[in-house]
C-alpha cells in the first residue's frame, strides 16, 4: 500500500502535495473505495483567498499523474489557467473548506459498506455510531461512551441544490464545543462519504476510521436477532475501585462467580 | 495490483497490448475474479475483417505469458498459424465484438459475487441494479436515478446454442440511444460476468463496476427484513431550491427538525 | 502474492521445488489460507520407494526457510538424517500419494471458509456443489452440469485411527473414471482442507478452486430464504437451435418477453 | 506484508527489534488489525526492574518511525528522558507482563471482528471458541477438542479501574498447569484485543490465530439457524480401530452406507 511518509502541512500547495494525493489515490483504489473513475480529493491550497487543488473529473484514482489536478476558487471555478475540468462536486469541497475553517484537505469516497448503509439508513438520516472504541479516532473524541450520528443526504446530481442542504445541515449543527465538533462526516445516499482533516493525513485517517465503524455496523446487522447486546448501560462507574476488589460490573456470570469466589478467599 | 499506466488504443495489437493484458491477468487473479484458469480476456485487433487477440485455453491468469495468446477470426477460429487453441468461449467475445462495433476489449471474469447474483436472480432473469451513483462508472450513465438490468442468461457447454441465444437478447434490446446502451455486461448463471469496452481500460473499469454493484446488492440482501430503505421516490426535486432554504427533502426526521428550526431562526 | 513462475516437473526434488514451496507459503499466508503455524505441504520426491518432501512441523507458512523441510518415507517416517520432525499429519500426505499413483503434491489449509462448511454440512457427510462452472477447474470436470460431494471426516489428533477412516472412503469410492475423480478434496471437520495435483501448480490451483466455491456456496446461505434459486432443471437443451431463433428457454420473463416480441417482429 | 524475517529474542531490547515492532505496524494496518492511530505494541525490555519499550501515544501505526516507541516502567512511567508519551493502555501491558512471568511481547489491535464479538458476548462475559484445529495455535493447547473462553471486559476510559477488573480476573483464573493457560488474550467489549507471547513472534502469532477463530465464529452467526452442526459429541473414539475396519463414526449416512458396503465386499 502506498503511503505518504512525510504527510504534508495543511495549505502548503508544494509539489509533494500533489504526490501525496496521487498516493492517497493508489492506496484507496487497492482498498477499494474508489473504484472506476469515482472519488474526488481536495487541498486547501490558499485561505486568503480560498482556493483548492483538486482532482480532475473522470479519472482513474489508481493511476492519477501530476497534471491530473487542477486549483479552483470558493465557488470551484478552475483558476490555473490549465483549462483542466473538475468534478461536479467540487462545489462540495469548497462548502466543507468554507464551513470548517480549520479544514486543510477533504477527501470524497465510494466504498461498498458506505454505499450500503448510507441507503439502508437514509428513511431516518443518519447512520449511528454508538459506544465504540474506534470513535476515538476521530477528532476530538476522547471517549467510547459517545454517540456519533452520520448525517446522510438524498443523492443528487443538481449540486447547488445538494450544496444548499448540506449547509443548512452544518449551519444547523452545534459547533459550539472547538474540540468535538457535531460531526466528522457525512454520507450521500447510494453514493458515499465525505470527510476531511487539518491535513491529508488527518483526512486520510478520518475516511479509514469511517470506513471501520460502518463496516462494524453494517456486519453486526448481519447477525440474528438477539444476538448482539443493544444496552451499553451496565458499564462500570469509574473511581468505583482501583484495586479490584470493588470492581465486578456485570450481572454475575459463571466466569465472574469464580473470580468473586477467588477474590474473597484472597481476601 | 500491476496496472496499466498507457492504456492501449482500441485496435492495436501491438506488443504493449500483450503486456497490458498479462497486466489485467495478475490484477484480476489479486482481486479473485480470475482464479484457478478461469476467465478469458480479448481485444479486437482489426476490424476489417474483424479479428481478436484473445487468452489460450486453460491457462492461469495470474502467470500469462506473452505466447499465451492467439489471434482468431469473426467466428473463433484461429488466424494466425500458431497452433494455439483458444477458449470455447471465444465465440461470445467475437459475438459481443460483432454486435457492439464500438467494442475494442472484451473481458471475462468468475467472482464470487457475480456467481452468487447470477444464480440469485437467474429465475427472474436479469440483476437489477437501481439508485447506486456508482452506476454512472458505466458508460453512458449520467446520473445515480436509473436502472441497470444486466441480463443472466442460463449457463451452457454448447457454444452456438448459448451465443444464439445471447445475441438474440442483443438484438431485442433498444440501442436506440447511442449514448446509453440497454446494458453493459451480462451474466451466465453460476459462472460469471462478461462486459466490455471502447479499450481495454474501459473494460476494466466496467468489470470494476460491475463487481462493486454486485457486492454491494448481494450484502444487502442478507441484511433481516426492513432494514433497507426500498423507495427512492422521496428524492428531492432539482432545482427545489439553491440557497438552502426551501431544500427540506425527506419526512421530517430529528436531525432534519433541527436544521429547519435553526434555518427558521436564521430567516 | 509470491507466485511460482516456472512450475515443477512432478517428482522432482531439485533445489527448485523448495523455493515453490516456500512460494506457496508466502502466497496461502497472504490469503488467508495458512495462518499460525497451520497448514502443511508436501511433494513426492520419490515414487519407488515412495518418499515425500514435506514442511517441519510448527513452522510459520509465512517465512519458510530452506531447510523447514524434510524427507520422510511411506510410512511417515523421515528419511533424509536431518533429525527434523515433520508434522503429525504427514500420515495423511503419505496416504493421499500412495492412494492416488497420478499425485505428485498434497496440498493442506486451514481457511476460514473451509473451517465453516466443514462444520456446517458435517452432519451430512459431505460439501455439495452443484452447478457451478468454477467446478471445470477441478480435474477432469468438464461440465458445469455436475455435482462434487467433498468428503467431511471427523477430526481426530489420532492420526492412525483418521487415516484409516480415510483410506476407506477413497476406497469404497469410484474411480473407474481415470477422467473423473469421484472427489479432489476432503475436508476434516473444524480443521481444513486437503487437496492434491499432478504438481504442485495443480495442486496449489485445486485449493483455489475448493476456496473459490466453498465462498460462493457458504455466502449463498447467508442469503435470506427463498432469494437464490434452487432448481437447475430448467435449463437449455443444448442443439435446440443455433442462430437464435429457437432458443428461449426459460418460463417467459418481462425480459425475454421483450426478446420474444423483438424476434417476432424482426422475422 | 511485511514481516519480521528474524523475530527477536524476548527481552532483548536491541536496535532491530524496534524495526521488527514497525514492521508488524505495517503488517498490521494492512490486514486491518491497527487503523488510525489505534493499536498499541509492546517489548519486555527488562524483566528486572520490569521495563517495556511501547509504541508512543497517538501514532499511525502503518509508518511508525524509530522515535516512535518509548520505554517505561512497572506503573507505565516513562523512564528514558525522552520526554515521549504512551498511550494510556500502557498499564494494560504492564499488568499482562506482571501478572505472566513469561511473557515477552504484548499486542492490542482492534479488528472489525473483535470489535464486534466483544461487544455481541459481551453479556455472556466470554467469547466461546470450541472444537477447531486452529485452537492448537495457541500455546500449550493439543488438541481440538477443547474451549477456549476469551474473557470480556467492559470498555472503560479510567486504566486503573480497568486494570484492576482485568486483574482480578487473571488471578482467579487457573494457571496450576504451565502447559495451558486458562485463556490466551482478552477482549474489551466494543474495543479490541489483548494478546502476547514469550516473544513478538509469539505474540504476533496468538494475534492471527485469534483473529482467524473470531471470524470463524462471527461468520458462523450469520448462518441461518440450522445450518451449522452444534454437537462435537459424535466423534470418533481414538484407538478403536486403524486399519479402516472398525472405523465407522458418524450417524450412518449415505456416502458413509456405501463406504461400509464396499468394505464388507472387500473382507
Amino acid at each position: 500500500m502506498a503511503e505518504p511518509t512525510n504527510p504534508p502541512p495543511p495549505f502548503d500547495p508544494a509539489l509533494d502535495t500533489i504526490d501525496q494525493l496521487r498516493a492517497v489515490g493508489r492506496e484507496f483504489h487497492g482498498r477499494g473505495w474508489s473504484l472506476g473513475t469515482s472519488s474526488n480529493y481536495s487541498v486547501v491550497a490558499s485561505r486568503a483567498p480560498l482556493e483548492l487543488t483538486i482532482t480532475v473529473s473522470g479519472k482513474d484514482k489508481s493511476i492519477l499523474e501530476r497534471d491530473d489536478f487542477v486549483r479552483v476558487d470558493a465557488a470551484g471555478v478552475p483558476c490555473d489557467g490549465s483549462g483542466r475540468k473538475s468534478s461536479a462536486e467540487t462545489l462540495l469541497h469548497c462548502l466543507v473548506a468554507q464551513l470548517v475553517p480549520s479544514v486543510g484537505a477533504v477527501l470524497h469516497t465510494h466504498s461498498v459498506w458506505s454505499t450500503i448503509l448510507s441507503r439502508a439508513d437514509w428513511a431516518r438520516g443518519a447512520v449511528r455510531i454508538e459506544g465504540y472504541e474506534m470513535l476515538k479516532g476521530l477528532d476530538g473524541i476522547v471517549t467510547h461512551d459517545t454517540c456519533e450520528e452520520v448525517p446522510i443526504f438524498a443523492n443528487a446530481q443538481a449540486m447547488p441544490e445538494l450544496a444548499a442542504r448540506i449547509r443548512a445541515r452544518f449551519l444547523a449543527a452545534d459547533w459550539s464545543d472547538p474540540k468535538r465538533p457535531p460531526f466528522h462526516g457525512f454520507l450521500l445516499s447510494g453514493h458515499g462519504l465525505y470527510t476531511w482533516g487539518r491535513d491529508l493525513a488527518e483526512a486520510r485517517r478520518q475516511i479509514e476510521i469511517h470506513e471501520f465503524l460502518f463496516e462494524v455496523v453494517a456486519r453486526t446487522r448481519s447477525f440474528p436477532a438477539g444476538a448482539v447486546a443493544t444496552a451499553l448501560t451496565d458499564q462500570p462507574q469509574s473511581g468505583q475501585g482501583a484495586t479490584g476488589q470493588g470492581a465486578p460490573v456485570r450481572p454475575a456470570l459463571s466466569i465472574d462467580r469464580a473470580q468473586q469466589t477467588s477474590q474473597r478467599q484472597q481476601q
